[in-house]
């Protein structure tokens, strides 16, 4: 990521909530008052976005001494201590929901992708994540995933060719968008979201790099990988779970896609543990 | 909200996600192909965020023809619409996603603020939020727990005094914080935290308005309360879930604060259902 | 204050004053010529804004040294330094006029505050500023006010409570507004404007933390603070000037809140005297 | 002024007076309310801004009607409307301060304007803004001059070259800095402060087009009169007050700058009187 | 491209023109006066950025009627009028130079296209850009692009793997690079530069989907599209220019990149003539 | 040029170009890779933009050290290195493009505006600009200029009177423009276009400081420059090149202005080799 795009989205967040002042802060702390502390796992969880929390303290008061302890993609369990700090106390509380906040939810996604990607150890599936990050956040959102050991779907409708149902019935055919897109877009995979297995015919002699099996049974998928047979790409997606998803993945697709690492992601439990300096 | 807001932060969730250009719909769908569709709920629940969903249609697309059908903090079940739109295809198809992600956020939050209501309905307290809202989100976080019939604590760190440990630690106990924000913020309530029955005293002693039990047991709680003696208000938090929520409202507190509402809701699911025109 | 916040705020109005360039610096004065200076009062006064100064020459030239030689809120007589810099002349030249502007407008503003703070001085009324601000300032005006010695009342429309005659019109009386307002805000103090005694009572009744004497005459005031007996604070405004707001101190209310200290204070004389390095 | 950047500091006043919600409305205006108001003067002076007002009810409602009753630049006295709105009540009070903010310092500068224009009345002094203005208002400040009847100086270092003392020093010399601006910029008028006789005498030769008598006394302003004999135009500056402004101007001098019609103009009283529809 | 995208475009465009006004025009140019006018051609071409032209206008008078005559990706002659317009006079010169800015800039990047695309016709080879566009104008250079013609490479580093020889250094060869690229990005095709027969074995070995020669000679090319034979795509870039496009294009390859496109095509001769109303 | 100014400039190419990340570079470079690197003329020219390609870097990667080689404004020959750098490999790689675009583009314009001057030694013409310049990157175009040793014309609208055929037909005529433009700005020079000797009287006669005689033949500006006789400065534009700019010249005209350097300079031939470190 770019220093810029973190820098923004931080400076965004602080005048979210800090807004013209930390009022409590203002009234009970010693503008000269310095701290040091300790941002805390109070949960087992992977860590991500040390480096956005660090943005955080910077841009509130650069000479907060931030170190990290951990590096994001770590496993860690409640009770250790992923970061120390050191600084001015006011701004080390003014800063700290903020920062938490960014690193509740990066940690709270990645953590959730390690699960997925911990039940499908073996297959050779891979989890992926989706557009259904929350809004601002997209960039934060697919580097927890991949902190957590799942790789990134598209960023965006600009950097990927996904033909869902809704273009189908546009486009008139499996068949025909497959090539429209494959003569748009050279240099870009395609993929398409089928049906039916007629559709995975229709997609392959289109030559679609990739299929997309949307809402299929178990045993739908293992017909539709058998007939694919390897001449492209298989994902499956809709309405995967910690229960499903390794079944899924034992029929042999290549990527389970799973809108919840980012959309339903509990948020992981860390705290700011302060001691006077 | 105003306007300007809610247009910014829908300008900026589809620079993320369009960016340079849909090229799937490009691809695929015809310049001139029209299509009527329905935002259709796939899950019961509690819906907020249609008048974002609308602007994220209109920045898109300013013909696109968006009428809600319920209005936002209404609960629905699944297979109800919540919207219908009409307009040019390549248009709804490139908001779509957009359109949802806000929709099913927002709605994922009332739908869990509205279960945390109705399990202390008829108790005397109050579902309140927090600050553990997703950075740049804020205003909508807190607009769909209202939706889902909870209450709003300060939207950030300038417009309410909360007294946390860190605070009084730096300013050397409750008594002296309370009184050293009272006489800072005379048009301000002043809320602390406090951990044991001493501070409690210490706290109304200082004339506090309201204070925070942070993780304290039922027992404790209800010895707060009795000694607080309707004096000032009580709010509890820390850890609270849908199973302990009665018991803290049985205590006879004034407030419950949850973080889960907007750092951990998991997302409503809704879909966009289209026909061609 | 967030250095963002002022980072951004002096970047608009470097780009409002320099834009492509200063034309004749760079006509007149060698790159590399060095110089140093001292800003002067010129007048005496209360200095506020030396930080937004320094940030205004760090903007145009990081590399410029600026030492303050007296803190905010000091009272200064003409003819005393303010602070101290030194650096590349055309640097210093460009940044000169934007930097007087901020802290000439931000010090006018602190020596009238600090004029009425003393007029009022033995009472037991504090000094209150308005949200009579210049636009796109309103953080700087209310930070001069704090530095002479005045208060600050509500930020803006969203952190504070004060329900005026257009709001008691629309809601149907005082005791109806201060009830709604007071169910809405739990955690915020609710002031009320009041016209009568009789709407004194009934604020009250309602449980008001504060009424507004809004231009009412001395008289009045002082049967207003005598039927209040101190059952909630009381501010007063309107046409407050030096003249009157020592008798208006001495009725005995709270706070008189001074539209003048932000919309009509005279800018505070201060000139930049440089010598060739 | 472009429709955008009148919008753009519409918008950032908005962000500072609404930020989050304007709460006392919220919580007792029916969303429903509709009223009628006049903004009202209620003071004798020239009105500028009306435009910009305009500009702050549509932001916040887009609904709100508003009629300006009378144009910029107007003499009205105490008691006349100048501006008539209807709409929802909501809006129309959210709106209210962020508008008279705008409103009442411009129509303050433009009154200040037109007493200085008024004072040199027959002359052919002509009355110059300067960039003395409030950071980020120099567009709305300068306009105001204008609404009043004063001419404005340049806008910015970029659009004008005037060459003062401390130009003077580095370039060592009246002719010398003469010199170099005409070289660098023949498509501008050169201006140049100077501080005695003789540097009149090296102005004409270097052929300054403006020559600036700063802080001279009235009887070294004719003598410089005099001596110019028409070669080049001559602006006075330096603590020009209402008294002072009549002898100046019957030196025979072109211009006189006065920096207090933007950086110390009491606001002028306006208000919104609000009728119920 | 977003609506929004433009906008923003067009106004940062405007800011930089107009600034804080046209004085010109406000001098000479009655506040009323009306005009038509017909944006014409002046010599022949390949027209595009009607849409961009259009927003011009609308941003600095939305009551300006703008009607385009021909559609983008049209050839004109000399002497044929694009579009016509009508509206305030004052609106339609200040916008005229920003407006035509941007046309003649697209269409100039349009016509040459167009030259390259003829050149190469009925040969496979088709005409691609590169990201050697004017910094903050990429989005509409590419859609030039694709008015002439020609087909847009990847949009920016995020939404295409070309690896060059710098990459190539960094990871130890062609076989490597390709195998790390397609590792981390399998929705994306993988291209790679070579600069020898043995690279182009390792780059087909490692199933790269395109390999780009570079400044390879026409003998040393056709060897290489022998060597491929069609196993891959085949991209040559390098120094091309209209004589030499044709024989590149003969030699089999498929695509041929060229920066001059976006940064060196001259503009396109367009003016606006007005005549009164 | 303030630093502000061209770090926003320089945000937003980079946003354009590495948006959310350089794909190819993450997936071949290790993250501790280490290079040099020279920035190589692969074409004799005058170099500009070196500031403006330092800033990408440390957009990029503040820890690349970046140094120049020659300065803005120096005339090289191919093989030339302008710069060096040495730091992380993937800021480098991943800055590149951004870096040299700007570089190209501005040295292309100094080295084009180059010729002009040279081809206009020994009279006394000089080369201008104009305002037909990339939208967005008119202080870099205009820089370069200067570094090509031209002159600039009026940045935009804001900061010079330029009266055209579209102002004088408005206006009515040239005499009534130029005195209306006189009288609404006497610190700026007054420019008007002409179109015959009639015209030039008038424009004389008005008082106006130049003349523009657009599209005129040899002749008749000799007969212009006659005419006029130094009793105002003269300007010729009108589809000037490098064949007719000499001539041109030799009329005795003091400006001639190009509005080719800006629109359709060819990009100068740069390009960044790279050592391993």
């Amino acid at each position: 990521m770019l220093h810029d795009a973190i820098r923004e989205i931080v400076a965004r967040a602080l005048a979210e909530d800090v807004g013209p002042g930390d009022i409590t802060t203002a009234a009970t702390v010693a503008p000269e008052a310095e701290c040091r502390g300790e941002i805390m796992a109070k949960a087992d969880g992977v860590i991500a976005g040390l480096e956005v929390a660090r943005a955080v303290f910077e841009a509130v008061d650069p000479e907060v001494v931030f170190e990290v302890v951990v590096s994001d993609g770590t496993r860690v369990s409640a009770g250790t201590a992923v970061a120390r700090l050191a600084g001015n106390t006011r701004g080390v509380l003014t800063a700290e929901r903020t920062a938490l906040n960014f690193l509740q939810r990066m940690s709270g996604i990645a953590t959730l992708t390690a699960q997925y990607v911990k039940a499908v150890k073996g297959t050779k599936a891979r989890i992926l994540d989706t557009r259904k990050t929350a809004p601002g956040l997209r960039l934060l959102d697919k580097y927890a995933v991949r902190a957590g050991g799942g790789e990134n779907h598209r960023t965006g409708l600009f950097d990927g060719v996904l033909i869902k149902d809704n273009h189908l019935r546009a486009a008139g055919g499996v068949g025909e968008a497959v090539r429209r897109a494959k003569a748009a877009h050279h240099l870009l995979e395609v993929e398409v979201e089928v049906q039916s297995l007629q559709e995975v015919d229709e997609a392959i002699a289109a030559d679609a790099e990739v299929i997309l099996l949307d809402n299929m049974d178990l045993e739908e998928i293992r017909t539709a990988v058998a007939r694919v047979a390897g001449r492209c790409l298989i994902e499956v997606s809709g309405g995967v779970n910690l229960e499903t998803v390794r079944p899924l993945a034992e029929t042999g697709v290549d990527y389970i896609s799973v809108g919840k690492l980012t959309h339903s992601a509990p948020a992981l439990d860390l705290s700011l543990e302060i001691a006077d300096d």
